[in-house]
């Protein structure tokens, strides 16, 4: 018996789709693990599987079955349960467009983050991703930074913490240093710890609405692409511009190019590519 | 048009497989690393084109069309055309056993690196090597090294370096070093340096005719596996047991488990699994 899957990425984000149409499959934290491997299996940065919401196993989720068919059922690469994932979102809502499952433009769909709302805008796709705010925005308030990071042979970074469902600091690099010559094998070090860690960007301007970063995952170590960190940086970058710098943010990362943009309400919203890569099968589950 | 393909593994060193049964498609250097990037593509540590030994681009390998019907067009994740690769000459045999393309036990496949004869022997694939030698044997004739290795936090490792085809340098270290905790994220630093680098393959015994290993690969860094580098640390080690040492070895790598016989006229078998874990279809070449 073999399970039928789907390969894709979003800026290199890259996922492991197994379709769970009538949502009698299940996908235990195994079964996505191996898949997951990429080496001894197919291999990504999580695996997402295609289950209508009223299948969800989890009560909050079947809750959203009248507003989104279909909920990503997010796992990291170790099969663990994950609440959200931007380009995830991106990369499911490609599949359900590819694949004929959904047919419309605009969609809302089901994750364990509540729902998202989906836009298809030419080859880009955006999600609404809901809201953010500083972690600390009275100290913030004094001088624009909370925070300092320790990058090996540099000076302490100043930093700005935001929390986006998840925590990130970002740092915006002084123009004599250069974004690609950070050494990010090791996980820059944050004073003061915060307490659940978090992901680290380091931000260089390319122009007006434009920036460039990098970013180190908290747990795993530097990747290509950070959906919720391209927004964190392009929000603290609008943060320290003050009231004229834009709605708008070009954010350039190693994967490839996202467009955040800060949305009324304090929400903000994540676009770029999407691009299923392979279609297959497999025996390993 | 969607090109087919199948992934596969021994020991965890993997390859993306593309049949050219025919040899009408061909596969240019970019399309290999395109379907070899583990994030934008397939991924793989390097890419197999299964092509007959009559239609192969190099002279020298139609010249073996008499020999072995099928050529293994073998090359490295960024698409440059390699000589061999151990693991990959099991996934590659057993891709043609799996697929109906050859129905025996034993065959020959041609490589650029020559011949190698392949041997099914229940679930696990032999392949002969080929010929071995030690690099400085006059050198290591005095006490059975020819150079030191040099790993952070630790005294320099004495060690003997082979060649299989391709550079090895092998520790054997002292029961006090435990083999897990070495740092490999650097590369070893083997002194005197070796023209064109080299491999460097650290052992630990576990009994008699079984070793446990790690390999730093020349400009690869740390792997799960590497095929001749488990023949030449098992070499090594028998060297360095003298005569009574015997001539089968148990390897065990991170990947897995693999098999060497010593074979007589200084020529040496690699054997272990080859897994095959899924078939598709891409758009990406």
């Amino acid at each position: 018996m073999a399970t039928t899957f789907t390969k894709g990425h979003g800026t290199e984000n890259d996922f492991v789709i197994v379709p769970d149409t009538d949502g009698s499959r299940g996908l235990t934290a195994h079964e996505a693990a191996v898949l997951a491997d990429r080496r001894a299996g197919i291999g990504g940065d999580g695996v997402i599987r295609v289950v209508p919401t009223a299948s969800a196993d989890e009560e909050s989720v079947r809750a959203l079955a009248d507003r989104a068919q279909w909920f990503m059922d997010y796992r990291n690469a170790d099969g663990s349960a994950a609440e959200m994932c931007g380009n995830g979102t991106r990369v499911f809502a490609t599949y359900l467009r590819e694949k004929g499952i959904e047919t419309s433009d605009e969609f809302d769909i089901a994750t364990r983050g509540g729902l998202k709302h989906i836009t298809h805008d030419g080859s880009m796709v955006a999600t609404a991703m809901g809201p953010w705010r500083l972690t600390d925005p009275d100290k913030a308030a004094a001088d624009g930074v909370d925070s300092v990071v320790h990058v090996e042979g540099y000076e302490p970074f100043p930093a700005l913490s935001l929390d986006l469902g998840n925590p990130h600091t970002v740092v915006l690099l002084p123009p004599a240093v250069d974004l690609d010559s950070l050494d990010l094998t090791r996980a820059p070090v944050v004073s003061p710890t915060p307490p659940n860690g978090t992901n680290v960007e380091f931000v260089q301007p390319v122009g007006p609405g434009h920036i460039r970063m990098r970013v180190h995952e908290r747990g795993v170590g530097e990747t290509r692409s950070c959906g919720t960190g391209a927004c964190a940086a392009a929000l603290a970058t609008r943060y320290w511009g003050g009231p004229d710098s834009g709605d708008e943010w070009t954010v350039d990362v190693p994967g490839g190019r996202l467009r955040v943009r800060a949305l009324p309400g304090d929400t903000v919203e994540l676009a770029g590519p999407a691009v299923l890569v392979a279609d297959g099968e497999t025996t390993l589950i």
